[in-house]
């Protein structure tokens, strides 16, 4: 046995058995640990990981001693049992996400203002490419990944990928029966690194884009790759469940399949990280209660309805993405992905980018990853900033083209109107003072004067401005 | 009895005969008359303008020689007998214009391309500025205006007009049995030089913007109004009937009501003028018999379901204005304003203007006319020349992106998009030449190559631009 002896509130304590390798352990080897703080018992599905190594992973929740003892329907995997304290977590672990009405808040109660991109098959380019992906975000304004664990059959997406969820490979087949260590370690450092980079790893499940056979297994394989993923990676604490991109592209599943892998990962998870699931043309029903968050393909100017239809946040995963590849999908400019993050915010939603910008070796940002190419992600950092600044959780909308912090910041977008003078709607109390926002040129601009109630200003009559407003404490 | 000899065809023949002051003439008085050609009869409702002068208007569609006889319910007004002859049309008179399919054609058989603009009350306003609004549609890119019958009482519009059509003042309140000849005699003229200078005349019969009483009339006087209007309007060949301006804001009305001054108007007008009415928030049916095409306020983008919804016409009278007032539907940029004329066109509907600036007299285009002061109109007249360009009468769509002309002409407009290159899906036959347009710059590049099939161009990677390809004959 081997374990650490202490380890992060929220972070990974990880056990380790060696136990049988013959057979197929896969299948017939049940492995887990029940950890315990005080009388509470939390039992843990564990995993194995070839090389008659099992593993069973935790994130406590709770600082203090934990103890724990594993179970196996295997005797030499049973019983090993042992202690470990849960310490104070480091400047820059806020635990998960979870959800707060419309918005998210960390565990820690920071704020979470959702910042998202989507690189669908990074985990499946070659290893520097990936290394090149993560330098990216390191300086990117995102704070959540869309990400596939399968690989993806695509247009720009032929490269066959050096490693699979299952052993084997399309030549020769796949054994169904047996994960693949190799690709499960990869995914998992993959997901860590993202993790101490205060990035949410977003994990498709299920998507329809497929050569393999990962898009119409048979339900008891589903069921154990499901099993499978909740028991390596439900510990990380920057997991969040998105059963699928384009759910409805998926013809051979029906609404029942999509509602049973809800439920399944819903019974693992002993985290409960975040579930959504991702339409193409045709929403899931997001006010099924197994869903945390609405996980949108659409223009962002539909938040006010799936607002008023589902007391959820509103994520608007894919708004188009910013490039100049022939695809509809694929070719607005950046001003048009900033106008729509812009868009979505102040109707209080989250907006997510992509990027597509032709490349001579298709590497494409949106499935590959490497460099960005586009001029919208210091803009997105720039609303980000917006975002983040002023106490209260989230922006709620208060009007057509404004937001609103409690009533400590007012935040209106303008968009395609270029009024030259607009009459704020602000409260008779407190008193506010204003300023001019240019989401693109990224300046603010404080206006003089201070204002309350009907307030009316003079503005440039240019589009696609934003005027905020700070209560004067 | 005064007559002219000769009149062209589509022009307008007028009757008039001296009768009694006496009495209310409008109440008790009939008056009309039954023109002849050959064996056809046409009977035509004549009316009352005042000074005891009876008139009767009369718009001949075939050429030849006409005979009348007054007919009325006063001996002295009753048969009066003359003839005259339908002479050819003019150069500029192309007759009224007609709906076929999704499209428009004059009587002529020359196609019909809808390039509207809304001046709402600029009847209302003092006669130098009338002229001044006539001066500047003389060389505006526009043939149809929007304009309404009664004053308008809004924002911007608070001024009281020097005649209305129905006796009387605010302050003194109206005689709703007397119509008032003076507005009537300017309101035809207005119309009469519109058709001098090819404009189409989409003449508004209620709205609800009202501060006299004419949003509330009784059902007998407004019948009166529209049999009055009918008689005094429907010969002008460029009249074209509005039922409404956002029937749907006219609270007292029922969809009863609207189906009845429809009836009423489909029974009384000799000529079967277009008739449309038009909305703020709800359709009405337009697929109601009496409806000859579209008339919509919404985003041009909502083309393709209309189409599907209803096989009239879609004009887009309102897609929100260029300007810059505080209003949502007032504040458009040009840039934005052009967008939306193209977004329109190559989902084969037909998009309006309006102009909204903020004006130191209150002076806004959009009600008052007088001069243009936004950048979209050279642009849009850019476009009317494109729609005008290639034989068949109007732009089907054929893609997302795109509409033909039959085989002739393919325009694609991308729109936000921005693709650097484009696969185009052309007939196999024939052969096309294609050009690169910019709808802002205006400009009209040849592309060089020959193109059929799936033809793939580059394109240049900017939002808002348009391609076209012609057949090489």
């Amino acid at each position: 046995m081997d374990a650490p002896r202490e380890v992060e509130r929220w972070g990974v304590f990880e056990v380790s058995v060696g136990g049988p390798e013959a057979g197929n352990p896969f299948l017939d080897v049940a492995f887990g640990a029940e950890f315990r703080y005080k009388h509470r018992v939390v039992p843990v599905d564990g995993f194995y990981d070839g090389n008659g190594v099992y593993r069973v992973r935790f994130s406590p929740d709770t600082e203090g001693e934990w103890r724990f003892t594993t179970t196996s329907n295997v005797p030499e995997l049973a019983g090993k049992s042992g202690t470990f304290r849960c310490i104070s977590p480091g400047p820059n672990n806020h635990g998960p996400v979870r959800v707060e009405g419309y918005h998210f808040r960390y565990a820690d109660g920071t704020p979470y203002y959702q910042v998202g991109t989507t690189c669908y098959a990074w985990i499946h380019q070659p290893a520097e490419l990936q290394e090149q992906t993560l330098e990216t975000l390191r300086s990117a304004p995102f704070n959540k990944l869309r990400m596939c664990i399968f690989p993806k059959h695509y247009i720009y997406n032929q490269n066959e990928p050096d490693h699979f969820p299952f052993v084997g490979s399309k030549e020769k087949g796949f054994d169904w029966t047996r994960f693949n260590p190799e690709f499960w370690k990869n995914l998992e450092r993959r997901v860590e690194q993202l993790m101490e980079m205060g990035i949410q790893a977003d994990l498709i499940l299920f998507h329809p884009y497929d050569r393999w056979g990962f898009a119409s297994m048979d339900r008891e394989t589903e069921d154990r790759y499901l099993r499978y993923t909740v028991a390596r990676l439900a510990a990380f604490r920057n997991v969040w469940w998105s059963f699928a991109n384009e759910y409805d592209l998926m013809r051979n599943k029906t609404m029942a399949d999509w509602d049973h892998y809800f439920l399944l990962v819903q019974q693992e998870d002993p985290y409960q990280r975040l579930r959504s699931i991702h339409n193409c043309r045709t929403f899931y029903d997001h006010n099924k209660p197994w869903v945390t968050h609405q996980s949108i393909q659409a223009d962002p100017s539909g938040t006010p309805e799936w607002r008023r239809n589902c007391p959820k946040p509103v994520v608007v995963d894919e708004c188009r993405y910013e490039g100049n590849i022939p695809r509809h999908w694929g070719n607005i400019s950046a001003r048009e992905m900033v106008h729509r993050f812009w868009v979505g915010t102040v109707a209080g939603g989250y907006v997510g980018h992509g990027e597509t910008y032709l490349h001579p070796e298709d590497i494409l940002w949106w499935s590959k990853g490497g460099v960005l190419h586009g001029e919208s992600p210091p803009r997105i950092a720039f609303l980000r900033r917006i975002l983040e600044e002023g106490p209260p959780v989230g922006f709620e909308p208060v009007a057509r083209e404004g937001a609103a912090k409690g009533d400590e910041v007012f935040l209106y977008y303008f968009g395609l109107s270029q009024p030259a003078r607009f009459t704020f709607n602000l409260p008779e109390e407190p008193v506010y003072r204003a300023e001019l926002i240019d989401p693109w040129e990224m300046t603010i601009t404080p206006i003089p004067g201070k204002y309350r109630g009907q307030a009316e200003l003079s503005l440039p009559g240019r589009p696609y401005l934003a005027v905020r407003f700070w209560k004067i404490t």
